[in-house]
C-alpha cells in the first residue's frame, strides 16, 4: 500500500478507504454507459461523511501530489468522472440528504451526494418544484449535476444548473473549504466564486453543499405536438407562444422529419399523433394557468396559428395517456440500441446560434449520405435552447474503428464552421477534448488555463479532463 | 509628460488621450452622487473606439506597472469608476451602439459604452424587452452594469444582470483580448470565464461587447398596492401570487410603516392609496395576460386574499396616472435631499435572508432610536429577492463627521449577525471595503485574491477595489 493510501486511512478510517476488489464496479469506470474509455482500477476509493472528510483527504492528496477523480451518481456522458488508475476516487455517494427546505425563502440546502429524484420529490412535497429535470434523475446527484451544469427539458424557462444555485460549500485542492451558503437571490460582495465551480467538470473543486432555489410549481400544463413546414416556422411559433403565455412556456423541443419517421417506424413503433410529412415537430409544454379554461386557451391559441399558415397540423393532449403518447416520440432515442439493427452510433450533443440552425440541418442532410450512404442520421432536441441532438448511425457491416471518430469529426466540422458549440449541456469531460478548440479560442483556453494553476496548482483534481 | 502617457498618444493618437484640464468633470470624480471619495485628476483619459485600442492601451500599461480605472456611465454606488490622482482613466464612453439584433435567437449585440435606455428602447423596437432596468438607465451603461452585475426591480422574474448575459468580449489586464460571443442558451465547453467578469467591478477585466438575451415583453401587467400585518403575510402573499400566475409576478417591493408615512407625509407629500395604519406595504406589478380578462383575474386574486385575512387592504392601479401614484411612493427616496430637513444620510443596500427579515426590522427599530433618538429611518425594498434598502437620517445638528460610518457599522452589524450581506446589488467598490468581511470568509477572500492574481498579476486594473 502507497503512503499516500496509508495516511488516508489513518486519517479517515479503514472504513472510508478502499481498494483493489473493495472497489465497486460502478466506481471503476463507465463502460455500461458505452464509453470508449478503458476499464479502470483507481488506487483508492474514498467515501468521506463529512466535509472535514473530504478536506482532510484533499489536504493529504495535494501534499502528495495525488491526481483525485470526484464521482457523484456517474451518469456523465463525457467520461470527467471515469478514473485512471493512478488517480484516487473521491465518491460523495455518503453525503447525501436534504439539510434544510426554506419554506421562506424557496430554498432548499443539500449534500452533493443526493440524487437529483430525492431533491424533486422533497420540492413538490413542500410545496414547490426544482428547475432542471433529466432522465438519469434517479441515479445523477446534485453534485455532478452542478459540477456539469446540467440542463434538461424546461432550459428554456427555468435555466440550467447554474441558475439554480444561490449558495454553495466546495473543497479546494490543497483543502481549503469554501462555505458560502448563501440564501439570497442578490449578493454582490466580491468575485461570485461559485460561479467557477459550476459547470468545471470537478476541475477546480469539490462541491459538498449547495443551496438551490426552488420555483412555484406551474398549473395547467398542457402538451401539444405541432408541425411547421420550416425552422423559421417553429420560430415564428416560439415567440409567439412566448407572447401569448408570457413565463407560461416551458418545454419547446424540435424533431426534424428523418427523426419522426424512425420513432413511428417499424422498429420503434411509437403511436402517430401526426402523419409523417412534415418537416419540423414540435413538443411543447404550456403552463396555462390553475383555471380550468387553460385547455381552450392553449387551443384557440394554436388554431390561430393553424389558421394563419403557420402550423401545418396540430393536437393537443386531452389526458394523462395522449402525453405520454407524445412524450414517447420524444424518449424513443434511448431505446435505439435495443430496437434497432446494430450500428455504430454517434451522439452528439451540440448548440447551434438558431439563425444558421436551418443552415445545420441542410448540411447535416448533404454530409451523412455523402460519406456514409446507409447510415441513419437525426436531428432533435432543445431547439429553442439552441441545443440540438444529433444521432448518425453507421451500418455495422459498413463501420470500422475509426468510423465513431470521423462521424463526429464531420458534424462537429459544420458546428465550427456555423460557431456553434461541441457541448451545449453533456461537457467535455475526457472524451471531447480534441474538440475543446472547434468551440473555444486559444485565448480563451488560456485564460482557464490560468484558472486552473490559480485554484489547483499541482493540477491534483480531475487532471486531464476539459483540457 | 510622463513615458507611459507619451506611449499612449503615439500608439492611440492624441485623439484618444487627454490630460489635465481637457480631463472633463465627470471623469475625474462622482461627487455628484454624493460620495465622500475626495476629487481626482486622473494621470490620463483615455478614450478608445475600438476592442483593439482597450487591448494597445492595457497592453503598455500593463508594461509599465500603470494602474487603470475603468469608466462606464459613472452612476456606481460604491466608487469604482472613481479615478486616484496616480491611475489612468479608461472611459468606454466612444464605444456605444447596438451591433445586432438577433431577432431569431432573441439576442442583441452591444457596445459596453451604450446607454441602458438605448438597449431598452432598441429591445422593444423589435419586439422584445430586456430584463434589467434601473433609475439611471439614461446615463448608466451595459459595461458598467455588467461590471457590476446590476439588479432593479425586476430581478424576481428576470434575474441579475448575470443571467442576461449569454456572450462576451473582454480585454485582460496585459491586452489579451477574450471574444466569446455566444448566443446560444446552452454551451458546456470548459470554464464560464464571463462568469467571473460580471461583477468583478472592473478588477478582472475590461468588457468591450456583451451579447444579451431578450424577453418576450409581458402584456397585461397589473399594479397593485396591498397592506399586511407582518413579513409573514407578505411572504404568504409572495407564494400564492407565484402559484396564481405562473411567470406573471415581475415586481414585488416591501414598504415598512416608517417609511410610507414618510412618503405621504408633510414633506414628499405623496398621495396615500390606502391609510398609514399598516405595518408593511408591498408593490406588486402582475402580468396576467394579454387577454381582457387580466385585471379583472388580479382583482378576483387579491380579493380572496383579503378575504381570508392575509392582506388587510388593497388597491389594484386602473389607469396609468393611478399606476404612477403609486410608483411615486416607492421612488419618493430619491428626492429626499431636495425635500426634507438636512441631515446626515446613510443608504445601505444590503440583503437578509427572508426567515430573518422581520428580526432584521425588529432589530433597526431598537437599535436607531436607541442611538440617536432623532433620527428618521426607514426599511424598503425588493423583498422577494431578500433585498433591503435602508435609510437613515441623522438630523445635521446632531451629527459628527463619524456620524455616518457609525450608523453604517450599527447597520452592518445586524447583517453580520443575521447572515445578511452587505451589498445586495450596488457592489463594494472603494466605499465598502471595511465590511466585505462582513459577508464574505478569510478563505473567501484569499481565493478571490488568487482569482486576482492569476488575470491580473502585476494588479494594474481598478487596484484597491473590492479587496
Amino acid at each position: 500500500m502507497s503512503t499516500v493510501v496509508a495516511e488516508l486511512k489513518a486519517a479517515l478510517g479503514d472504513d472510508c478507504v478502499r481498494v483493489g476488489d473493495a472497489i465497486p464496479e460502478r466506481n471503476r469506470d463507465n463502460t455500461s454507459l458505452g464509453t470508449p474509455l478503458p476499464p479502470a482500477i483507481p488506487r483508492a476509493l474514498l467515501l468521506p461523511r463529512t466535509t472535514e472528510q473530504v478536506s482532510t483527504a484533499l489536504r493529504l492528496c495535494h501534499a502528495h501530489g495525488q491526481a483525485v477523480v470526484t464521482q457523484g451518481g456517474m451518469t456523465g456522458l463525457a467520461g470527467a468522472a471515469h478514473p485512471d488508475n493512478a488517480e484516487i476516487a473521491l465518491s460523495l455517494e455518503r453525503m447525501t440528504g436534504i439539510e434544510e427546505i426554506d419554506t421562506s425563502a424557496g430554498t432548499m440546502t443539500v449534500w452533493a451526494g443526493t440524487p437529483l429524484q430525492v431533491i424533486h420529490e422533497a420540492a413538490e412535497k413542500a410545496g414547490f418544484m426544482y428547475g432542471v429535470d433529466l432522465g438519469a434523475r434517479g441515479t445523477a446527484t446534485i453534485g455532478g449535476n452542478v459540477s456539469t451544469n446540467a440542463g434538461g427539458n424546461q432550459v428554456l424557462r427555468y435555466g440550467m444548473t447554474r441558475r439554480q444555485v444561490l449558495g454553495m460549500e466546495a473543497v479546494l485542492a490543497d483543502g481549503t473549504v469554501l462555505t458560502a451558503l448563501n440564501k439570497m437571490m442578490k449578493n454582490n460582495t466580491g468575485y461570485d466564486w461559485p460561479q467557477l465551480i459550476i459547470g468545471a467538470e470537478g476541475t477546480l473543486g469539490v462541491v459538498t453543499r449547495v443551496v438551490l432555489a426552488l420555483h412555484a410549481r406551474p398549473e395547467g400544463v398542457q402538451c401539444a405536438l405541432a408541425a411547421v413546414a420550416s425552422f423559421d416556422d417553429a420560430i415564428k411559433v416560439l415567440r409567439a407562444t412566448e407572447r401569448a403565455f408570457p413565463g407560461g412556456l416551458l418545454t419547446f423541443e424540435g424533431m426534424w422529419s428523418e427523426y419522426y419517421k424512425i420513432a413511428i417506424g417499424p422498429h420503434m413503433r411509437c403511436s402517430a399523433p401526426l402523419p409523417d410529412e412534415h418537416e419540423l415537430y414540435l413538443l411543447m409544454e404550456i403552463a396555462a394557468g390553475p383555471d380550468e379554461g387553460g385547455r381552450e386557451r392553449v387551443e384557440a391559441f394554436l388554431a390561430d396559428l393553424y389558421d394563419e399558415g403557420t402550423l401545418r397540423d396540430c393536437v393537443v393532449a386531452q389526458s394523462g395517456p395522449d402525453r405520454q403518447r407524445i412524450w414517447a416520440l420524444r424518449e424513443s432515442p434511448y431505446e435505439w440500441n435495443q430496437k434497432m439493427p446494430p450500428a455504430v452510433q454517434s451522439s452528439l450533443d451540440i448548440s447551434i446560434p438558431l439563425n444558421r440552425m436551418s443552415e445545420f440541418v441542410a448540411t447535416l442532410r448533404q454530409t451523412v449520405p455523402g460519406r456514409w450512404p446507409n447510415a441513419l442520421y437525426v436531428a432533435f432536441g432543445h431547439i429553442a435552447d439552441s441545443n440540438l441532438h444529433v444521432n448518425v448511425r453507421v451500418p455495422q457491416a459498413e463501420a470500422t474503428p475509426t468510423t465513431k471518430k470521423e462521424v463526429d469529426k464531420a458534424i462537429y466540422d459544420i458546428v465550427r464552421e456555423l460557431k456553434g458549440s461541441v457541448s451545449a449541456e453533456h461537457g467535455i469531460g475526457r472524451m471531447k477534448k480534441d474538440w475543446l478548440p472547434y468551440s473555444r479560442s486559444p485565448a480563451e483556453i488560456a485564460v482557464m488555463r490560468s484558472i486552473k494553476s490559480a485554484l489547483d496548482p499541482k493540477g491534483i483534481l480531475n487532471p486531464g479532463r476539459i483540457f
